[in-house]
């Protein structure tokens, strides 16, 4: 049993708003976050499998086809995006780090052929990130 | 004379886009910088000052003092703003990394008091990067 | 469940030195460390909350609050200090990784109002760091 | 208890051939990492021991003998070399990331007094790494 | 005027041999490099271009085009090659860390049709690089 | 012509008063590093060296010459030291890190046979570092 991460990154936008705060709440909940003109970060995500080695190959995954399986669910989706009005799991959710990394886990869950996803971590800054194991 | 360099973060929006060219042009040319929902960056931004050594302190520069200019020229200006629609600069010129180093080089330019300005550079992503030094 | 976790730096100076030990033993086993005018480090600390994310913000815990914390019960003390001589946690404990990742957990454990603690990671050097859990 | 983590570096050659495949299927699967002249990468150890604190050091493990130890079971045997012809574990088996982490742990497994071997992560490259925790 | 720097990364074999040394000066000039199984590395290659900003695009250099032509003139040619054997520059010449940056220079040097090439910066390690700027 | 680099660390402890000034301009002029107890930090030093390259070797520099003088003129007088109170320079001197720089190049010109000193550059913090070119 072994544990394979790989790493990518997307620039994309976002803000923080919850339509039933009043703008004063918005404002000191959420600071210059709440800015709706947007900001954005250059975001890195980490996607860790783990499974056993095939024998025939030594991998535990294929690169070729986890890097597809990225590009389709996740990079596709979100690179030089605006998180909350082009990506539809933020259209009533807030796109925190908390809730991206959970998003981007239900895009990979059941994707991959043989390894099991494990976990994803997404860096919103250098010194800022969230792990999701898929614990409820 | 040593140069002494700072550097700084922050994280804004943008999208590329020349009303002058057509749709074609603008997604031709600028790709998936173009969409006009915008997408982000963590910027990271160094600012190299150079001058002689203030034998009392040790210092070329006072460094609280260069932090208070830096946030007060760039950093509040730039950070979790809309490089487009906040920014001054960006109202008529497109925000590229290149045009973003000269920017905040004239915000900076005259700021200082002992030290002189010598190179800003602006990294966009970690693999990309514009240094300007005020050369014509 | 999601695990978040925020990164902060504090510059602090220390030596290892056993008072039980003779010279030759402190030389021997703590080598440059022994040195009892003192080094220092660039500590790099890692702090890792989890907990369930509040629906209304999108946040497993109010990063306002949590970087209070970190600065007045951490940075605060350890920041531009000489741990032997100025923390007390040290006053009779050797301020090695190890100990350091324990004090911090102690001073960090239970100020938090929503989260759970769950891991601490001290970096003395890039490629040396410590992780603790609350093991016991 | 608390883990602690020491990283090293090594460089080393390598290809990836599975004899029992056709030409063609080597070059499907395997890629450019095929070709039989080799190719290097920079190799990332992080090995992580745990245990318990000695209340007379302070450590967890005695950071010299783990040094010595990394050097000789590891070290020494891996960089600078080319590890499909050099390494007896890889002349029956391709020396993928998985296997290399198998490998180091199988080589540093036992041979420390105190601590005990928590994880080895292998990184290939800055953005692709293995863990593996002795896990059947 | 501006510098526009990109960085990429390749993956190569090589070793170091002059055949007008005996071994025993190879061994002893060269050190582990002398292996001739070869050894590798994750290099890193910065390519900085400076020229005007086109007041268009806001770009001094098509982002595109300098990806194909650091495609097709350095990555196809380097990365998972042996350099030693592979590579024409260096089947007379030692390809150490300073040839390499010279061949990678030649490589791109007329390619590039608007801004004009700077410098060429190869890490081969992360604490070891060349600097190449085209002087004689 | 080419410029080649080495980086290495050390980490040392100082701190920042001036006997001609009152405790409060000390504490006024260098904040938290005015404390006398000393704190510290794990500096990163980049020395440049530039000449031509030896046809027979493809080195501009002998990397096992250059690590021994950085170890011997450098590193065994920093290293885990106190600067003030154990670093010549630094008696009459305040330790920053624009006086490090300079004290770093002092040590280390003329010691060189082939390649020429061309530039050093010192650390303190990832985010503050000093170039120094001998310059007057």
């Amino acid at each position: 049993m072994v544990y394979l991460t790989r790493k990518c990154e997307f620039s994309a936008s976002h803000y923080y708003h919850n339509p039933e705060f009043s703008a004063e709440e918005n404002q000191r909940i959420f600071g210059k976050c709440a800015n709706l003109n947007g900001h954005g970060h250059n975001y890195t995500l980490e996607v860790t499998v783990k499974g056993a080695i095939d024998p025939k190959t030594g991998f535990v995954v294929d690169l070729k086809e986890l890097k597809e399986i990225l590009n389709r669910e996740v990079i596709d989706a979100l690179d030089h995006r605006h998180l909350n009005k082009e990506v539809p799991e933020f259209s009533q959710q807030i796109p925190t780090t908390e809730n991206l990394a959970i998003a981007i886990w239900n895009r990979l869950q059941g994707k991959l052929h043989v390894a099991k996803l494990h976990r994803v971590r997404v860096y919103e800054l250098p010194d800022l990130f969230v792990d999701f194991y898929g614990e409820a």
